[in-house]
């Protein structure tokens, strides 16, 4: 177990990976953010602080300030889980750690501007490349990890 | 290998990690329960038992008991799969079983009263608070990761 | 650490969990397609490509053949990311090679199954068989895992 937490390519993993996971969490406080500055709840226990039942209706909508950050926590479960679940996998094929650092350095970095890209509005192409860059990432990963263990 | 799966810590985690999974894989046959009682489905294929197409109609509008459910299981989603990944990378950080398992057992508590209380519709703050327990456990495990990984 | 990777089980392992996670990820490309085709799209400046304001607010309306991919690829978030932290979990509690092979290949072929009848909108319960057999295989591996570990 020693042989595995002191290689340097799992620390890097777990720094890299903690990072983007870490990244993808803070999405939830901002949504509660979002909901309290926009009132914009989805649940009716949410609203107490309304006076009138015409108010917690209201409190209620769809808002899309809170919707889009809530597409983006959505896009992070669909794209940084998949890295760091076959991230450790590629990490226990014993790759170079030069090659395993610029995949988890550019995977985190890309998952970053694609955040701001998406909270912040930026036009397209912005979200996409880099949503697309993280999943060839992660995809080149996922061929060293089928090359080095595809037995069955 | 013997090593980590000896390791009081690592039998700790795997006990905790898989009861959190499966309390998470539960909300899926509730949603079901909740669609059929409540006749609410989102495929046009699951209203086979609908004899009018006015009756299929009805059966695929939004009902808000299923929608509840399926909020609390997309919290999970938020929630425990980001504890399973850096509770893993935690539990080889080698901490000592006494604070591991106050980790493990705090965040299993935490995220069982953040179901009652979804589904049950308690007032706030219990749905809020153990949610916020839930995210703190996480985050402190994450900082120890980082301080123990973090040479990148 | 070598033996850890050498294990045949966790060759087997590695190769499923991958492959379920890149079909998984594929439904996201596959999503993107239908939003081009459909010019279904859920973001404002996803929709340069309209000519005028009205033609872009018809872009941003909900597409029923979008909605659909875009469920089953949240019902593999909720399956696939279970089956693969607790398959690591089980394929470290050292079962039988045979054993495992086939919890890990009629997963990966109920999600398989599972992803075609959503898709081509197969009649049920095609759809429903092949969800109930993925997670039955999920429960069957964390039984052995809390059986073997279970001891906090």
């Amino acid at each position: 177990m020693a042989n595995v937490i002191d290689s340097d390519v799992f620390l890097a993993f777990s720094t890299y990976a903690t990072i983007a996971i870490l990244k993808m969490m803070l999405m939830a406080p901002l949504t509660a953010y979002y909901r309290i500055t926009r009132k914009a709840f989805s649940n009716l226990e949410d609203t107490h602080m309304a006076k009138t039942a015409e108010e917690k209706k209201r409190m209620l909508q769809v808002n899309e300030d809170v919707e889009r950050i809530r597409r983006c926590h959505q896009n992070d479960l669909e794209n940084i889980i998949p890295f760091v679940l076959i991230g450790l996998l590629y990490t226990l094929t014993g790759p170079d750690l030069s090659t395993a650092l610029l995949h988890f350095r550019l995977f985190v970095g890309s998952r970053l501007i694609h955040t701001v890209a998406y909270v912040m509005v930026l036009p397209q192409p912005s979200r996409g490349l880099s949503w697309i860059l993280g999943m060839v990432i992660t995809f080149s990963m996922a061929y060293r990890v089928l090359t080095t263990a595809l037995l069955f």
